[in-house]
């Protein structure tokens, strides 16, 4: 495992086995998104980007809580037309990497994810939780809409549910996250490493190739008519049939063996 | 509180405290969006839209049930697809009116919201019903797939159950609705005015220039791309911030005291 | 009630009533969608859309699965970009054909749906399965991510849990895929079939001519903007209303009494 400590130390990277954990360290700010924090989480996602050896990635927060969002003081210092644009514009451009990253990208969550922060959990692929977690788009008690978070929660979830927490500012338990789809997992607290590890695990036994081919085709299909997506993941379903992965999968399928996956970078 | 009668009755219009509660008025016939019924209340949509002094809206009915469609009988006089095609449009533009004001909407349901009172109901940002109340598009027992109301269920609850109800014309219970996304809320009938007045008075206890970014901004941007998504979300939550309510929240906040929000219309 | 055997018996058709009832014939291979099962469950829905009189299809598979998705042995034989591209297309062109039907169309579900198995279900307007029936998107196993299914499932279901079972592989009872709207039903193994019979008879009790107009207006109108939404679904409804089952329904539900409905081909 290689560990390296990018930004001051506001955000953690920890490499093992072609996972990437990022965690977001501000545990005395609650892991605020500040202009710092939206800054490291970029660079390291474009770094990501391009890094074939990259398979999945994990994103978590230190300490009580997972993330509460943006850094309210740091915008009250900056009370500009301008500075705001550009902030919710770099925040929305750290939501689009995750959603646009060629590989699968997990929240891990404890405690409470709130604003933005709930944001980045409907941003990612797959999120997993600690019971006790809860989650709220909250800015409408201080008079802010969280406007951008509805862009994804309102994507992630069915609409009235999204309007009532986004209107109330009110918390929903994990349990209703998972009932209403906005988590795809949840675990006791103390398991909840256990659960993220064996579907960091799951996701490594997969070929890479098949991952990534799946991951850029998924989002993309979504905002297409039914014709357009079906002529688009056509085509990415046939050079993924092309890719040796697929033959040596089929292939140990029929055979009744394990298939043995080519590794990036190997 | 101010009360007004509109359109002789078949509407009442009810103001408190910012909150505007309409309510159909016509429970002998299960409050049927007539003709009038629909002109009445694209006349009070229409209004509400331009004053700035409403903050939340309140859609209920008189008498046994909510709301049973259309005016079958009226329908039947008048055998002329321009007919048709005109009353549908101003029926969808009723529910567009609900969808674009820029304020909240919520729906009070008792007894039966049937085929277009079931499309108001979808219609609506929050939905509250009695436990007893149910919901049907109930249009293809008469011959008619209730194919308005369709666009509005379609986008509130998952396509395989929308579709089943409209082509069954089964009835769906409250607690089935709030589990599939219909409702927002279910209360004990009794409770049910209690329950909608507590919603009403969360979201009067907001910032109301708050809510109406938010409500502004909620679904326009549900229609677009990601991207685009959210350069018009971080836009309106620009706005937003240099609102007066936002930098009194914000202060309101970080000082640990309660807001006080600029009042529309003082 | 006839009985056709189309395509060497590799593909059934029963019609009885207006229902027509397709059943997958290779039980010995899972009911794989092989260039074979393609071409002949393209050839019935063509022969299905172009014939008033029918009125509802059923799609089932004969043995212990539903269906397995695609034929992998064969796939491997023809180890080609073209001929993978040109067979995502015909699968997906077979799909399309399902969702553009006149008629609604139910996946009788028995055993494994998995792969394009799972996108036959979620392509179907309704679908009922036997309470030991599960669901899979598992071609990652092997090497290749299901794209193609992805694109119904991401229609059908939340975006998390569908990349969940895309990149797990893992499979979903009948039980979860109902509470996650994949299925419209789920009987005791035993009672599938009179499950399946009672929602045909459900249907073939409605007028032929407003099941039409439903189905024709549901899917297209759920990728247009809200107006256009409401401005087709207003015309396709003023058609509806055109049509003499819809006056003798209203007329029928006005004087109490059951209607008679226009049959087709009478």
């Amino acid at each position: 495992m290689s560990l390296s400590h990018a930004k001051d130390d506001i955000l953690l990277r920890e490499d093992k086995d072609g996972a990437v954990y990022l965690t977001l360290n501000r545990p005395d700010k609650f892991n605020t998104l500040s202009d710092a924090m939206l800054a490291a989480l970029q660079e390291e996602l474009d770094a990501i980007a391009a890094d074939p050896a990259v398979r999945c990635v994990v994103i978590g927060g230190k300490g009580r809580g997972f993330c509460a969002g943006h850094d309210l003081k740091e915008m009250r210092t900056n009370p500009d037309r301008g500075y705001y644009q550009a902030l919710f514009r770099r925040c929305g451009r750290v939501m689009q990497s995750i959603v646009e990253l060629p590989v699968p990208v997990i929240a891990r969550v404890q405690g409470m994810a709130t604003a933005a922060g709930c944001q980045l959990v409907a941003s990612c692929d797959l999120a997993i939780a600690g019971r006790s977690a809860s989650f709220a788009v909250s800015g409408i008690n201080v008079g802010l809409f969280c406007s951008t978070p509805a862009v994804a929660l309102s994507r992630s979830i069915a609409p009235k549910r999204a309007f009532d927490m986004l209107v109330s500012g009110d918390f929903i338990d994990a349990d209703t996250a998972l009932e209403w789809g906005l988590l795809s997992g949840v675990a006791e607290d103390d398991d909840l490493d256990a659960a993220v590890a064996d579907k960091v695990e799951q996701i490594l036994g997969k070929s890479p190739a098949a991952v990534r081919f799946g991951k850029s085709m998924f989002h993309p299909q979504r905002q297409m008519a039914l014709a357009d997506a079906y002529e688009f993941a056509g085509n990415v379903m046939a050079d993924n049939m092309m890719n040796p992965d697929a033959g040596e999968g089929i292939d140990a399928f029929l055979g009744k063996r394990r298939p043995v996956w080519e590794q990036p970078g190997h």
